[in-house]
């Protein structure tokens, strides 16, 4: 009996996942994290009535959800002045990535990407058989003009550009992605993954037509709005491309009440503002741990700072290690010279001095 | 300034959806629906323990969920006497047949299905380009050699096959499922999808080794465990084979409060056996509804019954237009002469009652 004849595409890839999740780990060390700060999830937690409105919606649970979204799209056409048609609704940006991936790339089709930058993007244009170029970042800074020009050298169809970045928390000024985005070349579409803009300061996203058509937008809940869990992430773009969307997306694939906290956290921008500052503070504190230790930051528009440990890879490797050891979860960039930092997500002063305190004992005993 | 440049299959495909869901209905009718009874939804609602499961996680929304969802997966092998390694978790049945037809369908490959079944499988199908070869109901029953046979003429990759059936609550034994296992050909993998089978009279669920490397089965918390909203599927077939989801899978698309709500709802099966006593009661319900309008039902081993018009789909589809004008939402077939019927999913009783005074309002316009 022979076994299922998969696609040459799917045979040919390799069984890796994009990340490790936090509670594999703990199954393995047999441990609980005392401090969770490694996912950029963000520990002060989604707006009181994006709970209430998740767990209201529970009784409801037997129905499916929506499959246009129509409430929680509706609702941003107006938080974002465009119309419904200019978004789509998926599962997490992760799940959009994907669809995107699907709608564009064939075998053989380049697409153009920071070196070190999002993983998960990686595994989904790979998935399709999709060649990745990179271009390295630049004094840590993802290199938009750079990106662009490796796009028309090799005909990319896809560009995936971070602003604010990820893994570094650096960004850029929207007016500077603007200016930009004439230079991309024909039948290429810029990715705008803006999963951290809710976090950076004003002036960072970028000002453009949503009609635009070289350009998508990605947005979460996952960050800013503190409902990673829940798997809610958008796309904003031209109508004719985001019609795309809904000739390939499982319809209904959206959590009934997940669709319901989106929409409650969107309505208290209250909170959000709140979670703005609360992230400020943590990243200040964060810094000034750096410094304890001789160590320097880089400055972040994220829930998340990357600490420049002023070593090597292996360095910060071995720093995350430790820390994993004594139940601390953070994580690091994968690249040189990136990975001389180590990344640590914004959370409650709680976990950030678990933090502090088992990174102090960790730095003397690898010192 | 061009578009993007979508793949081939994507560009060719068209812009329909599955299903229109009832949502979209109650907001072209401005009436909220007065009974719920046309997705198969569970109307008796999942286990008090999963709702309390699923509030209860809405506090650690803000974390992501397991990506090996592992609690759920190891709960399910020991429930099903399986390896954790036979079982993929995924965005419900239609998620994981999206994955699946991704794994094995390029342009022009071949899939086998019955003609009128589920119209997500074929849209995923499509979606990669496969092209789809359709065999007739037998006597309202799907036709499994048939099937088989057709797989073996046109060389297809794969067959779907759900048992009971979905649009008329029909079933097989599992024996003679079983029984057929070996006809089907080199390469080919069959598509057992079991979403009903929860609710299904026992003996219909086959028996065969779960390594059998021809077979791969989906089961869902949608429909017996009352939990559609919450998006938990799960598919069971060799390890080879569910190590290939691995390698395409959304890892981080499950949601983290489904995942508790789905272990509560499987460690309640003292729920699960009131629910299939209410659903048969519900069943005989709207067949005592049926006969009182000289009208047959189709035997039903699923939380839905066909009603037999006795007419055409002509006559069916104007009483479903009619009943949806009184803001009772069912659905029927959508092929010939399955369309005869419309079908009715099990709900509590005041719902049924609803449905029971509209249907006999309608007909008598209709008659």
């Amino acid at each position: 009996m022979t076994d299922p004849r998969y696609t040459s595409t799917v045979a040919a890839l390799p069984s890796t996942v994009p990340f490790v999740g936090p509670e594999t780990q703990e199954r393995t060390s047999g441990q609980i994290f005392r401090a969770r700060l490694g996912a950029n999830e963000n520990g002060f937690g989604p707006s009181p009535a994006a709970i209430e409105a998740f767990r209201n919606a529970a009784g409801d649970i037997w129905k499916y959800g929506d499959p246009e979204n129509h409430d929680l799209r509706h609702a941003l056409a107006d938080f974002h002045q465009v119309k419904p048609e200019n978004i789509v609704v998926g599962e997490g940006i992760d799940g959009l990535l994907g669809y995107l991936s699907r709608m564009l790339i064939a075998p053989g089709d380049r697409v153009v990407t920071s070196l070190g930058a999002y993983p998960t993007f990686n595994y989904h244009v790979a998935g399709f058989g999709g060649v990745i170029e990179t271009i390295p970042y630049l004094n840590d800074h993802e290199d938009l003009p750079t990106l662009i020009a490796k796009a028309k050298e090799v005909d990319a169809k896809l560009i995936y550009f971070a602003n604010p970045d990820n893994p570094m928390g650096s960004w850029h000024a929207g007016s500077t992605i603007t200016a930009l985005l004439d230079d991309i070349p024909d039948g290429c579409l810029l990715i705008l993954d803006e999963a951290y803009v809710d976090l950076a300061p004003n002036g960072t996203e970028a000002e453009y037509s949503v009609e635009h058509p070289k350009v998508i937008r990605m947005r979460t809940f996952s960050k800013g709005y503190g409902l990673a869990g829940a798997r809610v992430g958008y796309a904003m773009g031209a109508r004719a491309l985001v019609k795309n969307f809904d000739k390939i997306r499982n319809h209904f694939g959206m959590n009934r009440a997940s669709q319901a906290a989106a929409l409650a956290a969107l309505q208290d921008q209250d909170w959000l503002l709140q979670t703005r500052s609360r992230v400020h503070d943590a990243r200040e504190y964060i810094n000034e741990i750096a410094i304890t230790h001789a160590m320097t930051t880089i400055p972040s528009a994220t829930n998340f700072v990357a600490i420049d440990t002023g070593r090597d890879g292996d360095f910060a490797k071995s720093v995350l290690e430790a820390l994993a050891i004594e139940s601390v979860f953070i994580r690091m960039p994968f690249i040189s010279p990136q990975n001389r930092c180590i990344r640590v997500s914004c959370g409650p002063r709680e976990e950030l001095d678990i933090f502090a305190d088992t990174f102090a004992k960790v730095l003397k005993t690898l010192q």
